[in-house]
Order: structure tokens, then sequence, then C-alpha cells
């Protein structure tokens, strides 16, 4: 790494803490069209610093401009989202209002109304993949705030400049929006980030990255004295199953597109093809050989992850049931790494599904050659969670597929349809999430509009007075906000 | 205990958790209006065997008759509300649909779509204290089948028999509707049931009862190779707080609700109120003595809950801040308790807060007095989470009581004007829940529409032909589903 991480000192992380704890409530009383215009404040900062944001990223990331530059966009994009749910029909506020009913069976009903509050202060762990995305202004810190929580977030050691430089551009917005000053903050240092997980002022954690560091908090803040959520977003496999008709139709645009993906981003991305599955003898092979020996190498994040790489490559490689196909140039010094295609088929994974089903973190992929419907079946059950899973195929063999794609939906956030999984839109019905080891919260998504409900909890009000009511769950509804009411979803008034 | 209890052994253990994973694809295929007729016809069939079940559970729970009646009618209606949601405008699964667009940015989006569906196998821990309501056919059992996931209850060891006949009804009608056997499965005993948590096939847990037991169960499912969600529904204490208005416009009204509320089902209920914040000097104190002193001792559930009673109470009672004002006569050997009265003042609460805010489970409460608004709300800062948390108050006194609400919200799941916490509405708005050691999932409830979240994963279909997508995701909307289609609700058909 090249630049110097200022740890957060534990006087100061207890600064923090406090103020956060101490912005909890004023937060809480914010309306949600506050808190849409402090999310597009923010976004407008970023926009504003965008350049000078990329250039500190370019050089402690590694990743190009271009894509830099695009995921800045991403990660504006997603704060105006968040902004345009607030203030739309139902305001991500989920109101549901019963009425009273005296004549209720077996006991009378009262009036009931429940909405979503913010659950409290968020520790966000950034990743070292995203340094803008899934950072310090990311879709974490970005539902969390639209949630009405304050927001610490601990840095990636990776970026810890472009970190600092976010953090400054958030916190002056924030301040801009009138949001109390322990709306946001940043601190660097794992250390200081274990300590402010198990701090009983924080009321939820976040984190995106590598499974054994997610497991590892994942026990923290179960452990805790007062245990909290934490989403933990891991590692994935992401397998692609290409069907013989999707081979004959069009093969080399497939083999294309596989390369495209699996080395997008040096391979480091969270939804890179691991796997790709091809029937027996599809004379896709060579293709996908003479490909990735064409593709050049790229700089990697970190020495850390390059390190990984190499490291579970090297395993992977040395398996009985593994052919290297084509062995990428690996520059240790240089920080540089060269796709690699590996090969086994169904059979052989199955025999060694451990160490085959290990994720390598970086431009490695292995295809895995099946003999028939029922082999490809097999291998599906194999997988654990996954963030998505893909099949290539054409429509008229859709009868054929479709145990396919029930066996994969039932391991996968995200079931793909000729594509590719590298690329998450950011929008209304986008889940980024799955069973463990994909996350440890399948119910729940780290992008998208519904990553809101992560940070809110709802509380319901038993015949409260309609003054003594937050504004959302009156009987009068001016704004003509989307309520469910009696089971019905309204915008009227309500009558007692 | 009365009966007993032929625990699971290992083998059926298996044969049971083997059908629960067997049944899952099959009933995640079901639509919802199978799994509502389903839901219905298991209301029916225990509506019929009511009066048999009523005999058994009184017998092994000591729960009078006309309560164990109520309790049925309020078990098959909350069946019968999930049916009514699954045929409801949305089906209770939340699809979200955003069609392609080719010039979103930075990336153009695919057609993604998005609904829920069911985690997997659930494992329910009945309650000791409704043998029906948060039992084998309770709340929780209710919610998994709603969302289509197999359910395996492990029974509660007070009441064995009733669970199993119970259990013999439910299997029934689930056979009846045409589910697979591995539906719906009864299991006995703790060492059975904690080996089912461990165990991979099952995908997520959920719990009623003490804080202890559901917090070790928390642990267990936290600890396993792949952690899945568990959703404790535990301790509370429930504190209310009567304003010098409200005891001046109602006094002696207030001291039978706070004596029926606290003494309903010999004070076993998760909702008892705990403590009783009065104004210091407000003469009610004679009053409440005096019913307490009138107050005819009830039998107890078991005899381990009847032990737990007198040892926290006799603890509670020792401690120097706490004055004995009626010691209600507990009988051992009867297995019943009187109410007992205890009091404080809220400086001497603070002093010794984590002896008086532990919960003592039975017909005990503790009348705390307060000196004025300011120490309420500082007493109200005090508490951890809560299910329920009320004020008894004048609505002229609105400006003073809204600073204590709101501390109030931020403990509880369920805030409460003028009434008394036992007795939780079954209905959509409805929150049963709340912040630790209420719950282990604060953004969840146990009770209520919404209770089928806990058992929901979403799933988004990312390009996948209409032909493949499940119905409810087609472009073709021929039963009007309520689906949120590029952000805005509707029943129309999906132009692509």
């Amino acid at each position: 790494m090249t630049a110097t991480t200022t740890e957060t000192d534990a006087a100061t992380l207890d600064r923090v803490l406090q103020a956060a704890a101490d912005a909890a409530p004023v937060l809480a009383e914010t309306s949600a069209a506050e808190r849409a215009g402090a999310l597009r404040g923010i976004a407008d900062a970023l926009d504003r610093a965008a350049e000078e944001l990329v250039a500190l990223a370019e050089e402690e990331s590694h990743l190009p401009n271009a894509r830099l530059t695009g995921e800045v966009g991403r990660t504006t994009g997603q704060l105006r989202m968040f902004a345009q749910g607030l203030e739309g029909p139902d305001q991500l506020l989920d109101v549901i209002i019963d009425t009273a009913d005296p004549d209720a069976n077996p006991v009378p009903r009262p009036d009931l109304r429940r909405m979503q509050l913010p659950i409290g202060p968020v520790l966000v762990f950034a990743a070292s993949n995203f340094p803008f995305a899934f950072s310090v202004a990311g879709g974490d810190t970005a539902s969390a705030l639209a949630a009405g929580c304050p927001v610490v977030v601990k840095a990636h050691p990776g970026h810890p400049r472009t970190s600092e430089r976010t953090a400054e551009v958030v916190s002056q917005a924030v301040a801009e929006a009138g949001l109390p000053e322990g709306a946001f903050a940043l601190i660097q240092g794992q250390e200081a980030g274990v300590t402010a997980l198990k701090d009983e002022r924080l009321r939820a954690g976040s984190f995106t990255g590598s499974e054994a560091g997610g497991r590892f908090l994942y026990g923290v803040a179960a452990e805790r004295e007062t245990p909290i959520p934490f989403y933990a977003e891991m590692g994935s496999l992401n397998p692609v199953f290409v069907t013989p008709g999707a081979v004959e139709a069009r093969g080399s645009q497939l083999a294309d597109g596989y390369l495209g993906s699996f080395t997008l981003g040096v391979g480091q991305f969270c939804t890179k093809p691991g796997l790709l599955f091809l029937p027996r003898g599809s004379g896709l092979v060579d293709e996908l050989v003479d490909n990735v020996a064409a593709a050049q190498a790229g700089p990697m994040l970190n020495e850390r992850i390059h390190q990984g790489h190499s490291t579970v490559l090297d395993e992977l490689a040395e398996r009985p049931g593994i052919r290297v196909l084509h062995r990428g140039a690996v520059d240790a010094e240089g920080g540089t790494a060269a796709p690699t295609l590996l090969a086994t088929d169904v059979a052989s994974l199955l025999e060694d599904r451990d160490a085959m089903l290990t994720e390598c973190f970086g431009p490695t992929s292995i295809v895995v050659e099946y003999d028939d419907t029922d082999q490809a079946l097999e291998a599906a059950r194999a997988f654990a969670g996954s963030l998505t899973a893909t099949v290539h195929a054409q429509e008229d063999e859709a009868e054929q597929v479709q145990p396919l794609l029930h066996e994969l939906r039932e391991r996968a956030g995200r079931v793909l349809w000729n594509g590719w999984p590298t690329g998450v839109a950011v929008s209304w019905a986008q889940h980024h999430g799955g069973p463990y080891p994909a996350t440890t919260a399948p119910s729940h998504t780290s992008v998208g509009m519904t990553a809101i409900r992560r940070f809110q909890r709802p509380v319901v009000f038993q015949d409260v007075p309609d003054a003594l009511l937050p504004e959302p769950l009156r009987d009068a509804n001016p704004g003509g906000l989307l309520r469910r009411v009696n089971g019905e979803l309204t915008t009227e008034d309500v009558t007692r």
C-alpha cells in the first residue's frame, strides 16, 4: 500500500460513537423529504469532487480512471435513488394502519399504526474493490442515512486517502443539509473497527468483503452483550451454465463475454463468474484458451489481495482433478496478474468439491465440462449460497433448462439468463444477496431500494392520540402518502 | 409436569429433517392460493378439535378453559389471517419489476423481476405460556407455512400431549390439502431441538420464551457452519408510565387495570407490565395494595416456572431499595402463586438497575415512584429493549408527555396510550418485537401479517424469458396481482 493509514485512537473513537448516539434521535425526527435533500446534497458534492477523488483512488487502488469515474456516477446515482424513494409514494416508510374494531373476534381490536423508524447508529465496513460504490459513501451508507441512521464508516485500508477525502466531502454536505455532525463519521484501523462493533451505542453493522472477514465480524456482533444484526456480503462463486444450444448458436460470443466478465476489474468482483459449465466436447475450450492467452495482465488492488489470489490459485492448480489450460503471468513486485484458465469435469468437481468450490478472488476461472442435463443439475446442487447464478441457453431449450433454473434459484440471490453476472444494476427490483456464504442475511440485499430495510425497525402505536403520532401515521394525509389501511393501500385520510 | 415426553430419537429426527428438506422445493412451487387453502384447512380442523385440545391443555398447562378456548380462536384466526393475506392484492409476495432501460446511466439496465421465495425449512421452538397461539400451530408455524416453508416444531415440554394431538390434527389437514408429508412435523426433547438447529437442512429458526433460552439457541444458530437467521422473542419488562393527570382523572380505574394486566394468566405473559411508574405521593398505592391483597392465587404453568418466579422474587425482595407492599402466598406443592406487589423509587431503581430491571415471570410487579417529568424520562432511558411501553395520560398533558413517548419508542416495538400491554391484536399493523433483549431481530415481528417476512428470501430474475419466470413475475397479470413496476404500484400487465 502506498499510503499510510492513521488509525483512529480510542479517545477519538469514543467521541465519534458518542456523537453518532447523540445524532440518532435528531436524525430520527427528520422527515423523509429532509433526508432526501441531504442525500442529494451529498451526491452533488461528490459529483463536484469527482475528478479529485478519482485521481486519489486511481493511485491507491490501481483501478483505471474510466472505471472509477463510472463508479462515482454509480455512487451518486445510488444516493439519488434513495432520495427518489424517500420522495416517492410511500416514502419507504411502510406505513400500516388498522383502525379500531370493537367487534373483532375473539377480542376488540385497538387502533394500531405502524411505521419504520431508524434502527440506530450503523457501522459500515467498507470494501476494497469498490473505492466508491461499496465504500465511504456507498450503498450501505446511502441506505442507512435514508433510513435516518447515523453512519460510522470503517475505511478499507486499501484506499485510506480516498476514504478520508470522500468523508470530508460527505461531512461537509451533511452539515450543509443541517443534519447533526454525528450523522456521519469515518474511522480507520482494524482495531478501531472491532472495538466499535462491540460498542453498545451501535445498533447494526454491514460489511462487504471476504468470507473470512465477514464471518469473523458476524461472530463479534452475535457475541456482544446486546447482539445486533450484521449484514455481511461476502464470497460468491457465481456459476454460469451454458447449454449445447447456446454454444452452437453463439459460441464465440460466449467465449468473449466470459473472458470479459471474469477478468473485469482484474477479476476482483464479488460477482465474477468463478466456474463456467460447458457441455463436454463443445469445441469452445480452444477458443477460450486462445482468448485468455492473448489477454493482458492488470494491476491488482493491493499486495494482500495479489498474494491471496496467487495462494488460492496455486492450491487449485495442484488438485489432481484440475488441468491448467492457461496460466497467466503473475508479477508480485509489480502487483499484476494476467488471466488464468483452469479446467475440470463434473465428476472431478464433485469428488473434490471443498477445494474446487473455493472462491479465487482475482482473474482466474474454471471451465467445468458436463456430460448431460442430469450431470449439470447434479453440479448445480453442489453449490452453497451464491450472489448470482447464470444460464446461457436458447429459448427452445426452455423445457430442459427449467429444472436447472429451479436448482439455481434455491442457491442464488439473482438468476441471470444470457447475461454476465458482473455489473449490478441499481434499481427498485435489484437483489444483491443470497444464502450463506454469499451473505449472513439471506432476506436482505445490499444493493437496490430495498437495501434500506436492513436499517429500519418497525414500531406500532396503539390508541395514541392523533396529535402525538408521528406525522405519517396521523388521520389526515395531506401529502397523499401511500399507506396500507385495514389491509388496502390508499392515499386517503383515515377516519377513526 | 404431569405427562411424559417421548423424546425424538436420532433416527426419527433425521427422517423428519430429510422429509422437510425434500418437501421444501415442492412447497416452493405451490401458489399463494394453494397455501391459503391449506392454512384454512388447518384452521378448520383445529376448530373442530378445539374441545378435545382445550381439555388436554387445561390439564397440562393449568390455564383455565375460557382462556384456552379463546386462544384456540386466536390461533385459527391467525391461520386465516395469513390465508387472507395470501389471497390479498399482493399475495404477500412483494413483487418488484424494473423493465429493461437501454438508456440508463451509467450503464443500460437489464429487465429485473423480484419476488419473495420461501427461505427453506424452519425450526420453531414453541412457548410454554401459549399452548396454542405460540405453540405447535401458532404464529410462527402459520407464517412459515404461508411463506411456503416446511415447518419442524420443537414442542414445549410443558404440554407434550397437547402438542402431539395438535400436531396430528395439523398433519392430517396438511395431507388433506395435498401438501407433502414433510411440510409439517413435531419433535420433542431439548437434545433433539438443539441437534435439529445445528442441522444444515434447516434454514431459519424461531423461538418464544426466556432470554436465557433464546440467547443460547441464537448462539447455536450463529455458530453453525452455515449460520441461519434465528428469530427469538424473549423477555420483556413492559414499563407503564402514569401521569399525575391520569391518576387524578381515573386513579381507581388504573389500579384495577394494572392488577388485571399484571396478573392475567398468573402473570405469565411476555407483555406483562413489570413496572408501573406513578407520581410520588399519588395516593394510589394504598388502593393498589388493597386490590392485590384481595386477589386470588392461581396455578402456574409448571414447576420450573413456579420455581423461577419464586427465585427471582426472593432476590428482588431482598434488594435494599425494594419495599414489599404485599407478598402473595406461594404454594410450591400446589404450584400456585398469588400476586405480589413491590415498590421502589426512580433513584433506587437507577442505583440498582441490573437487579430491578430483571424480568420476574409470574404475578409480580413493581411500583416505581417518580418525582417529576425529568425523572420519569431518566427512568425511561434506563430500559433496554422491550416488547411494549405504555403511557397513561390525559390529552391535555400532550406537551409534557411527548418526550417520554419519544424515549419509549426508541426502546419498544409497541407504544400504547391509555391501555394495557397484555393482549396482542393479530392484524396487518401489529408489531410484536423490539430491540434486544425483547428479540434477537429488531426489524421483525412474531405477530401480525408481516411476521411472514422472517421466512421469505427475495430472488431477482434478470432477463429471464417470460415462459421461464414464476407466474407472479410474468408480463401478463390476469389475476390483477399488485406489483411495483418501475417504481409504481400497479395491477396492469407489463410491457417489455
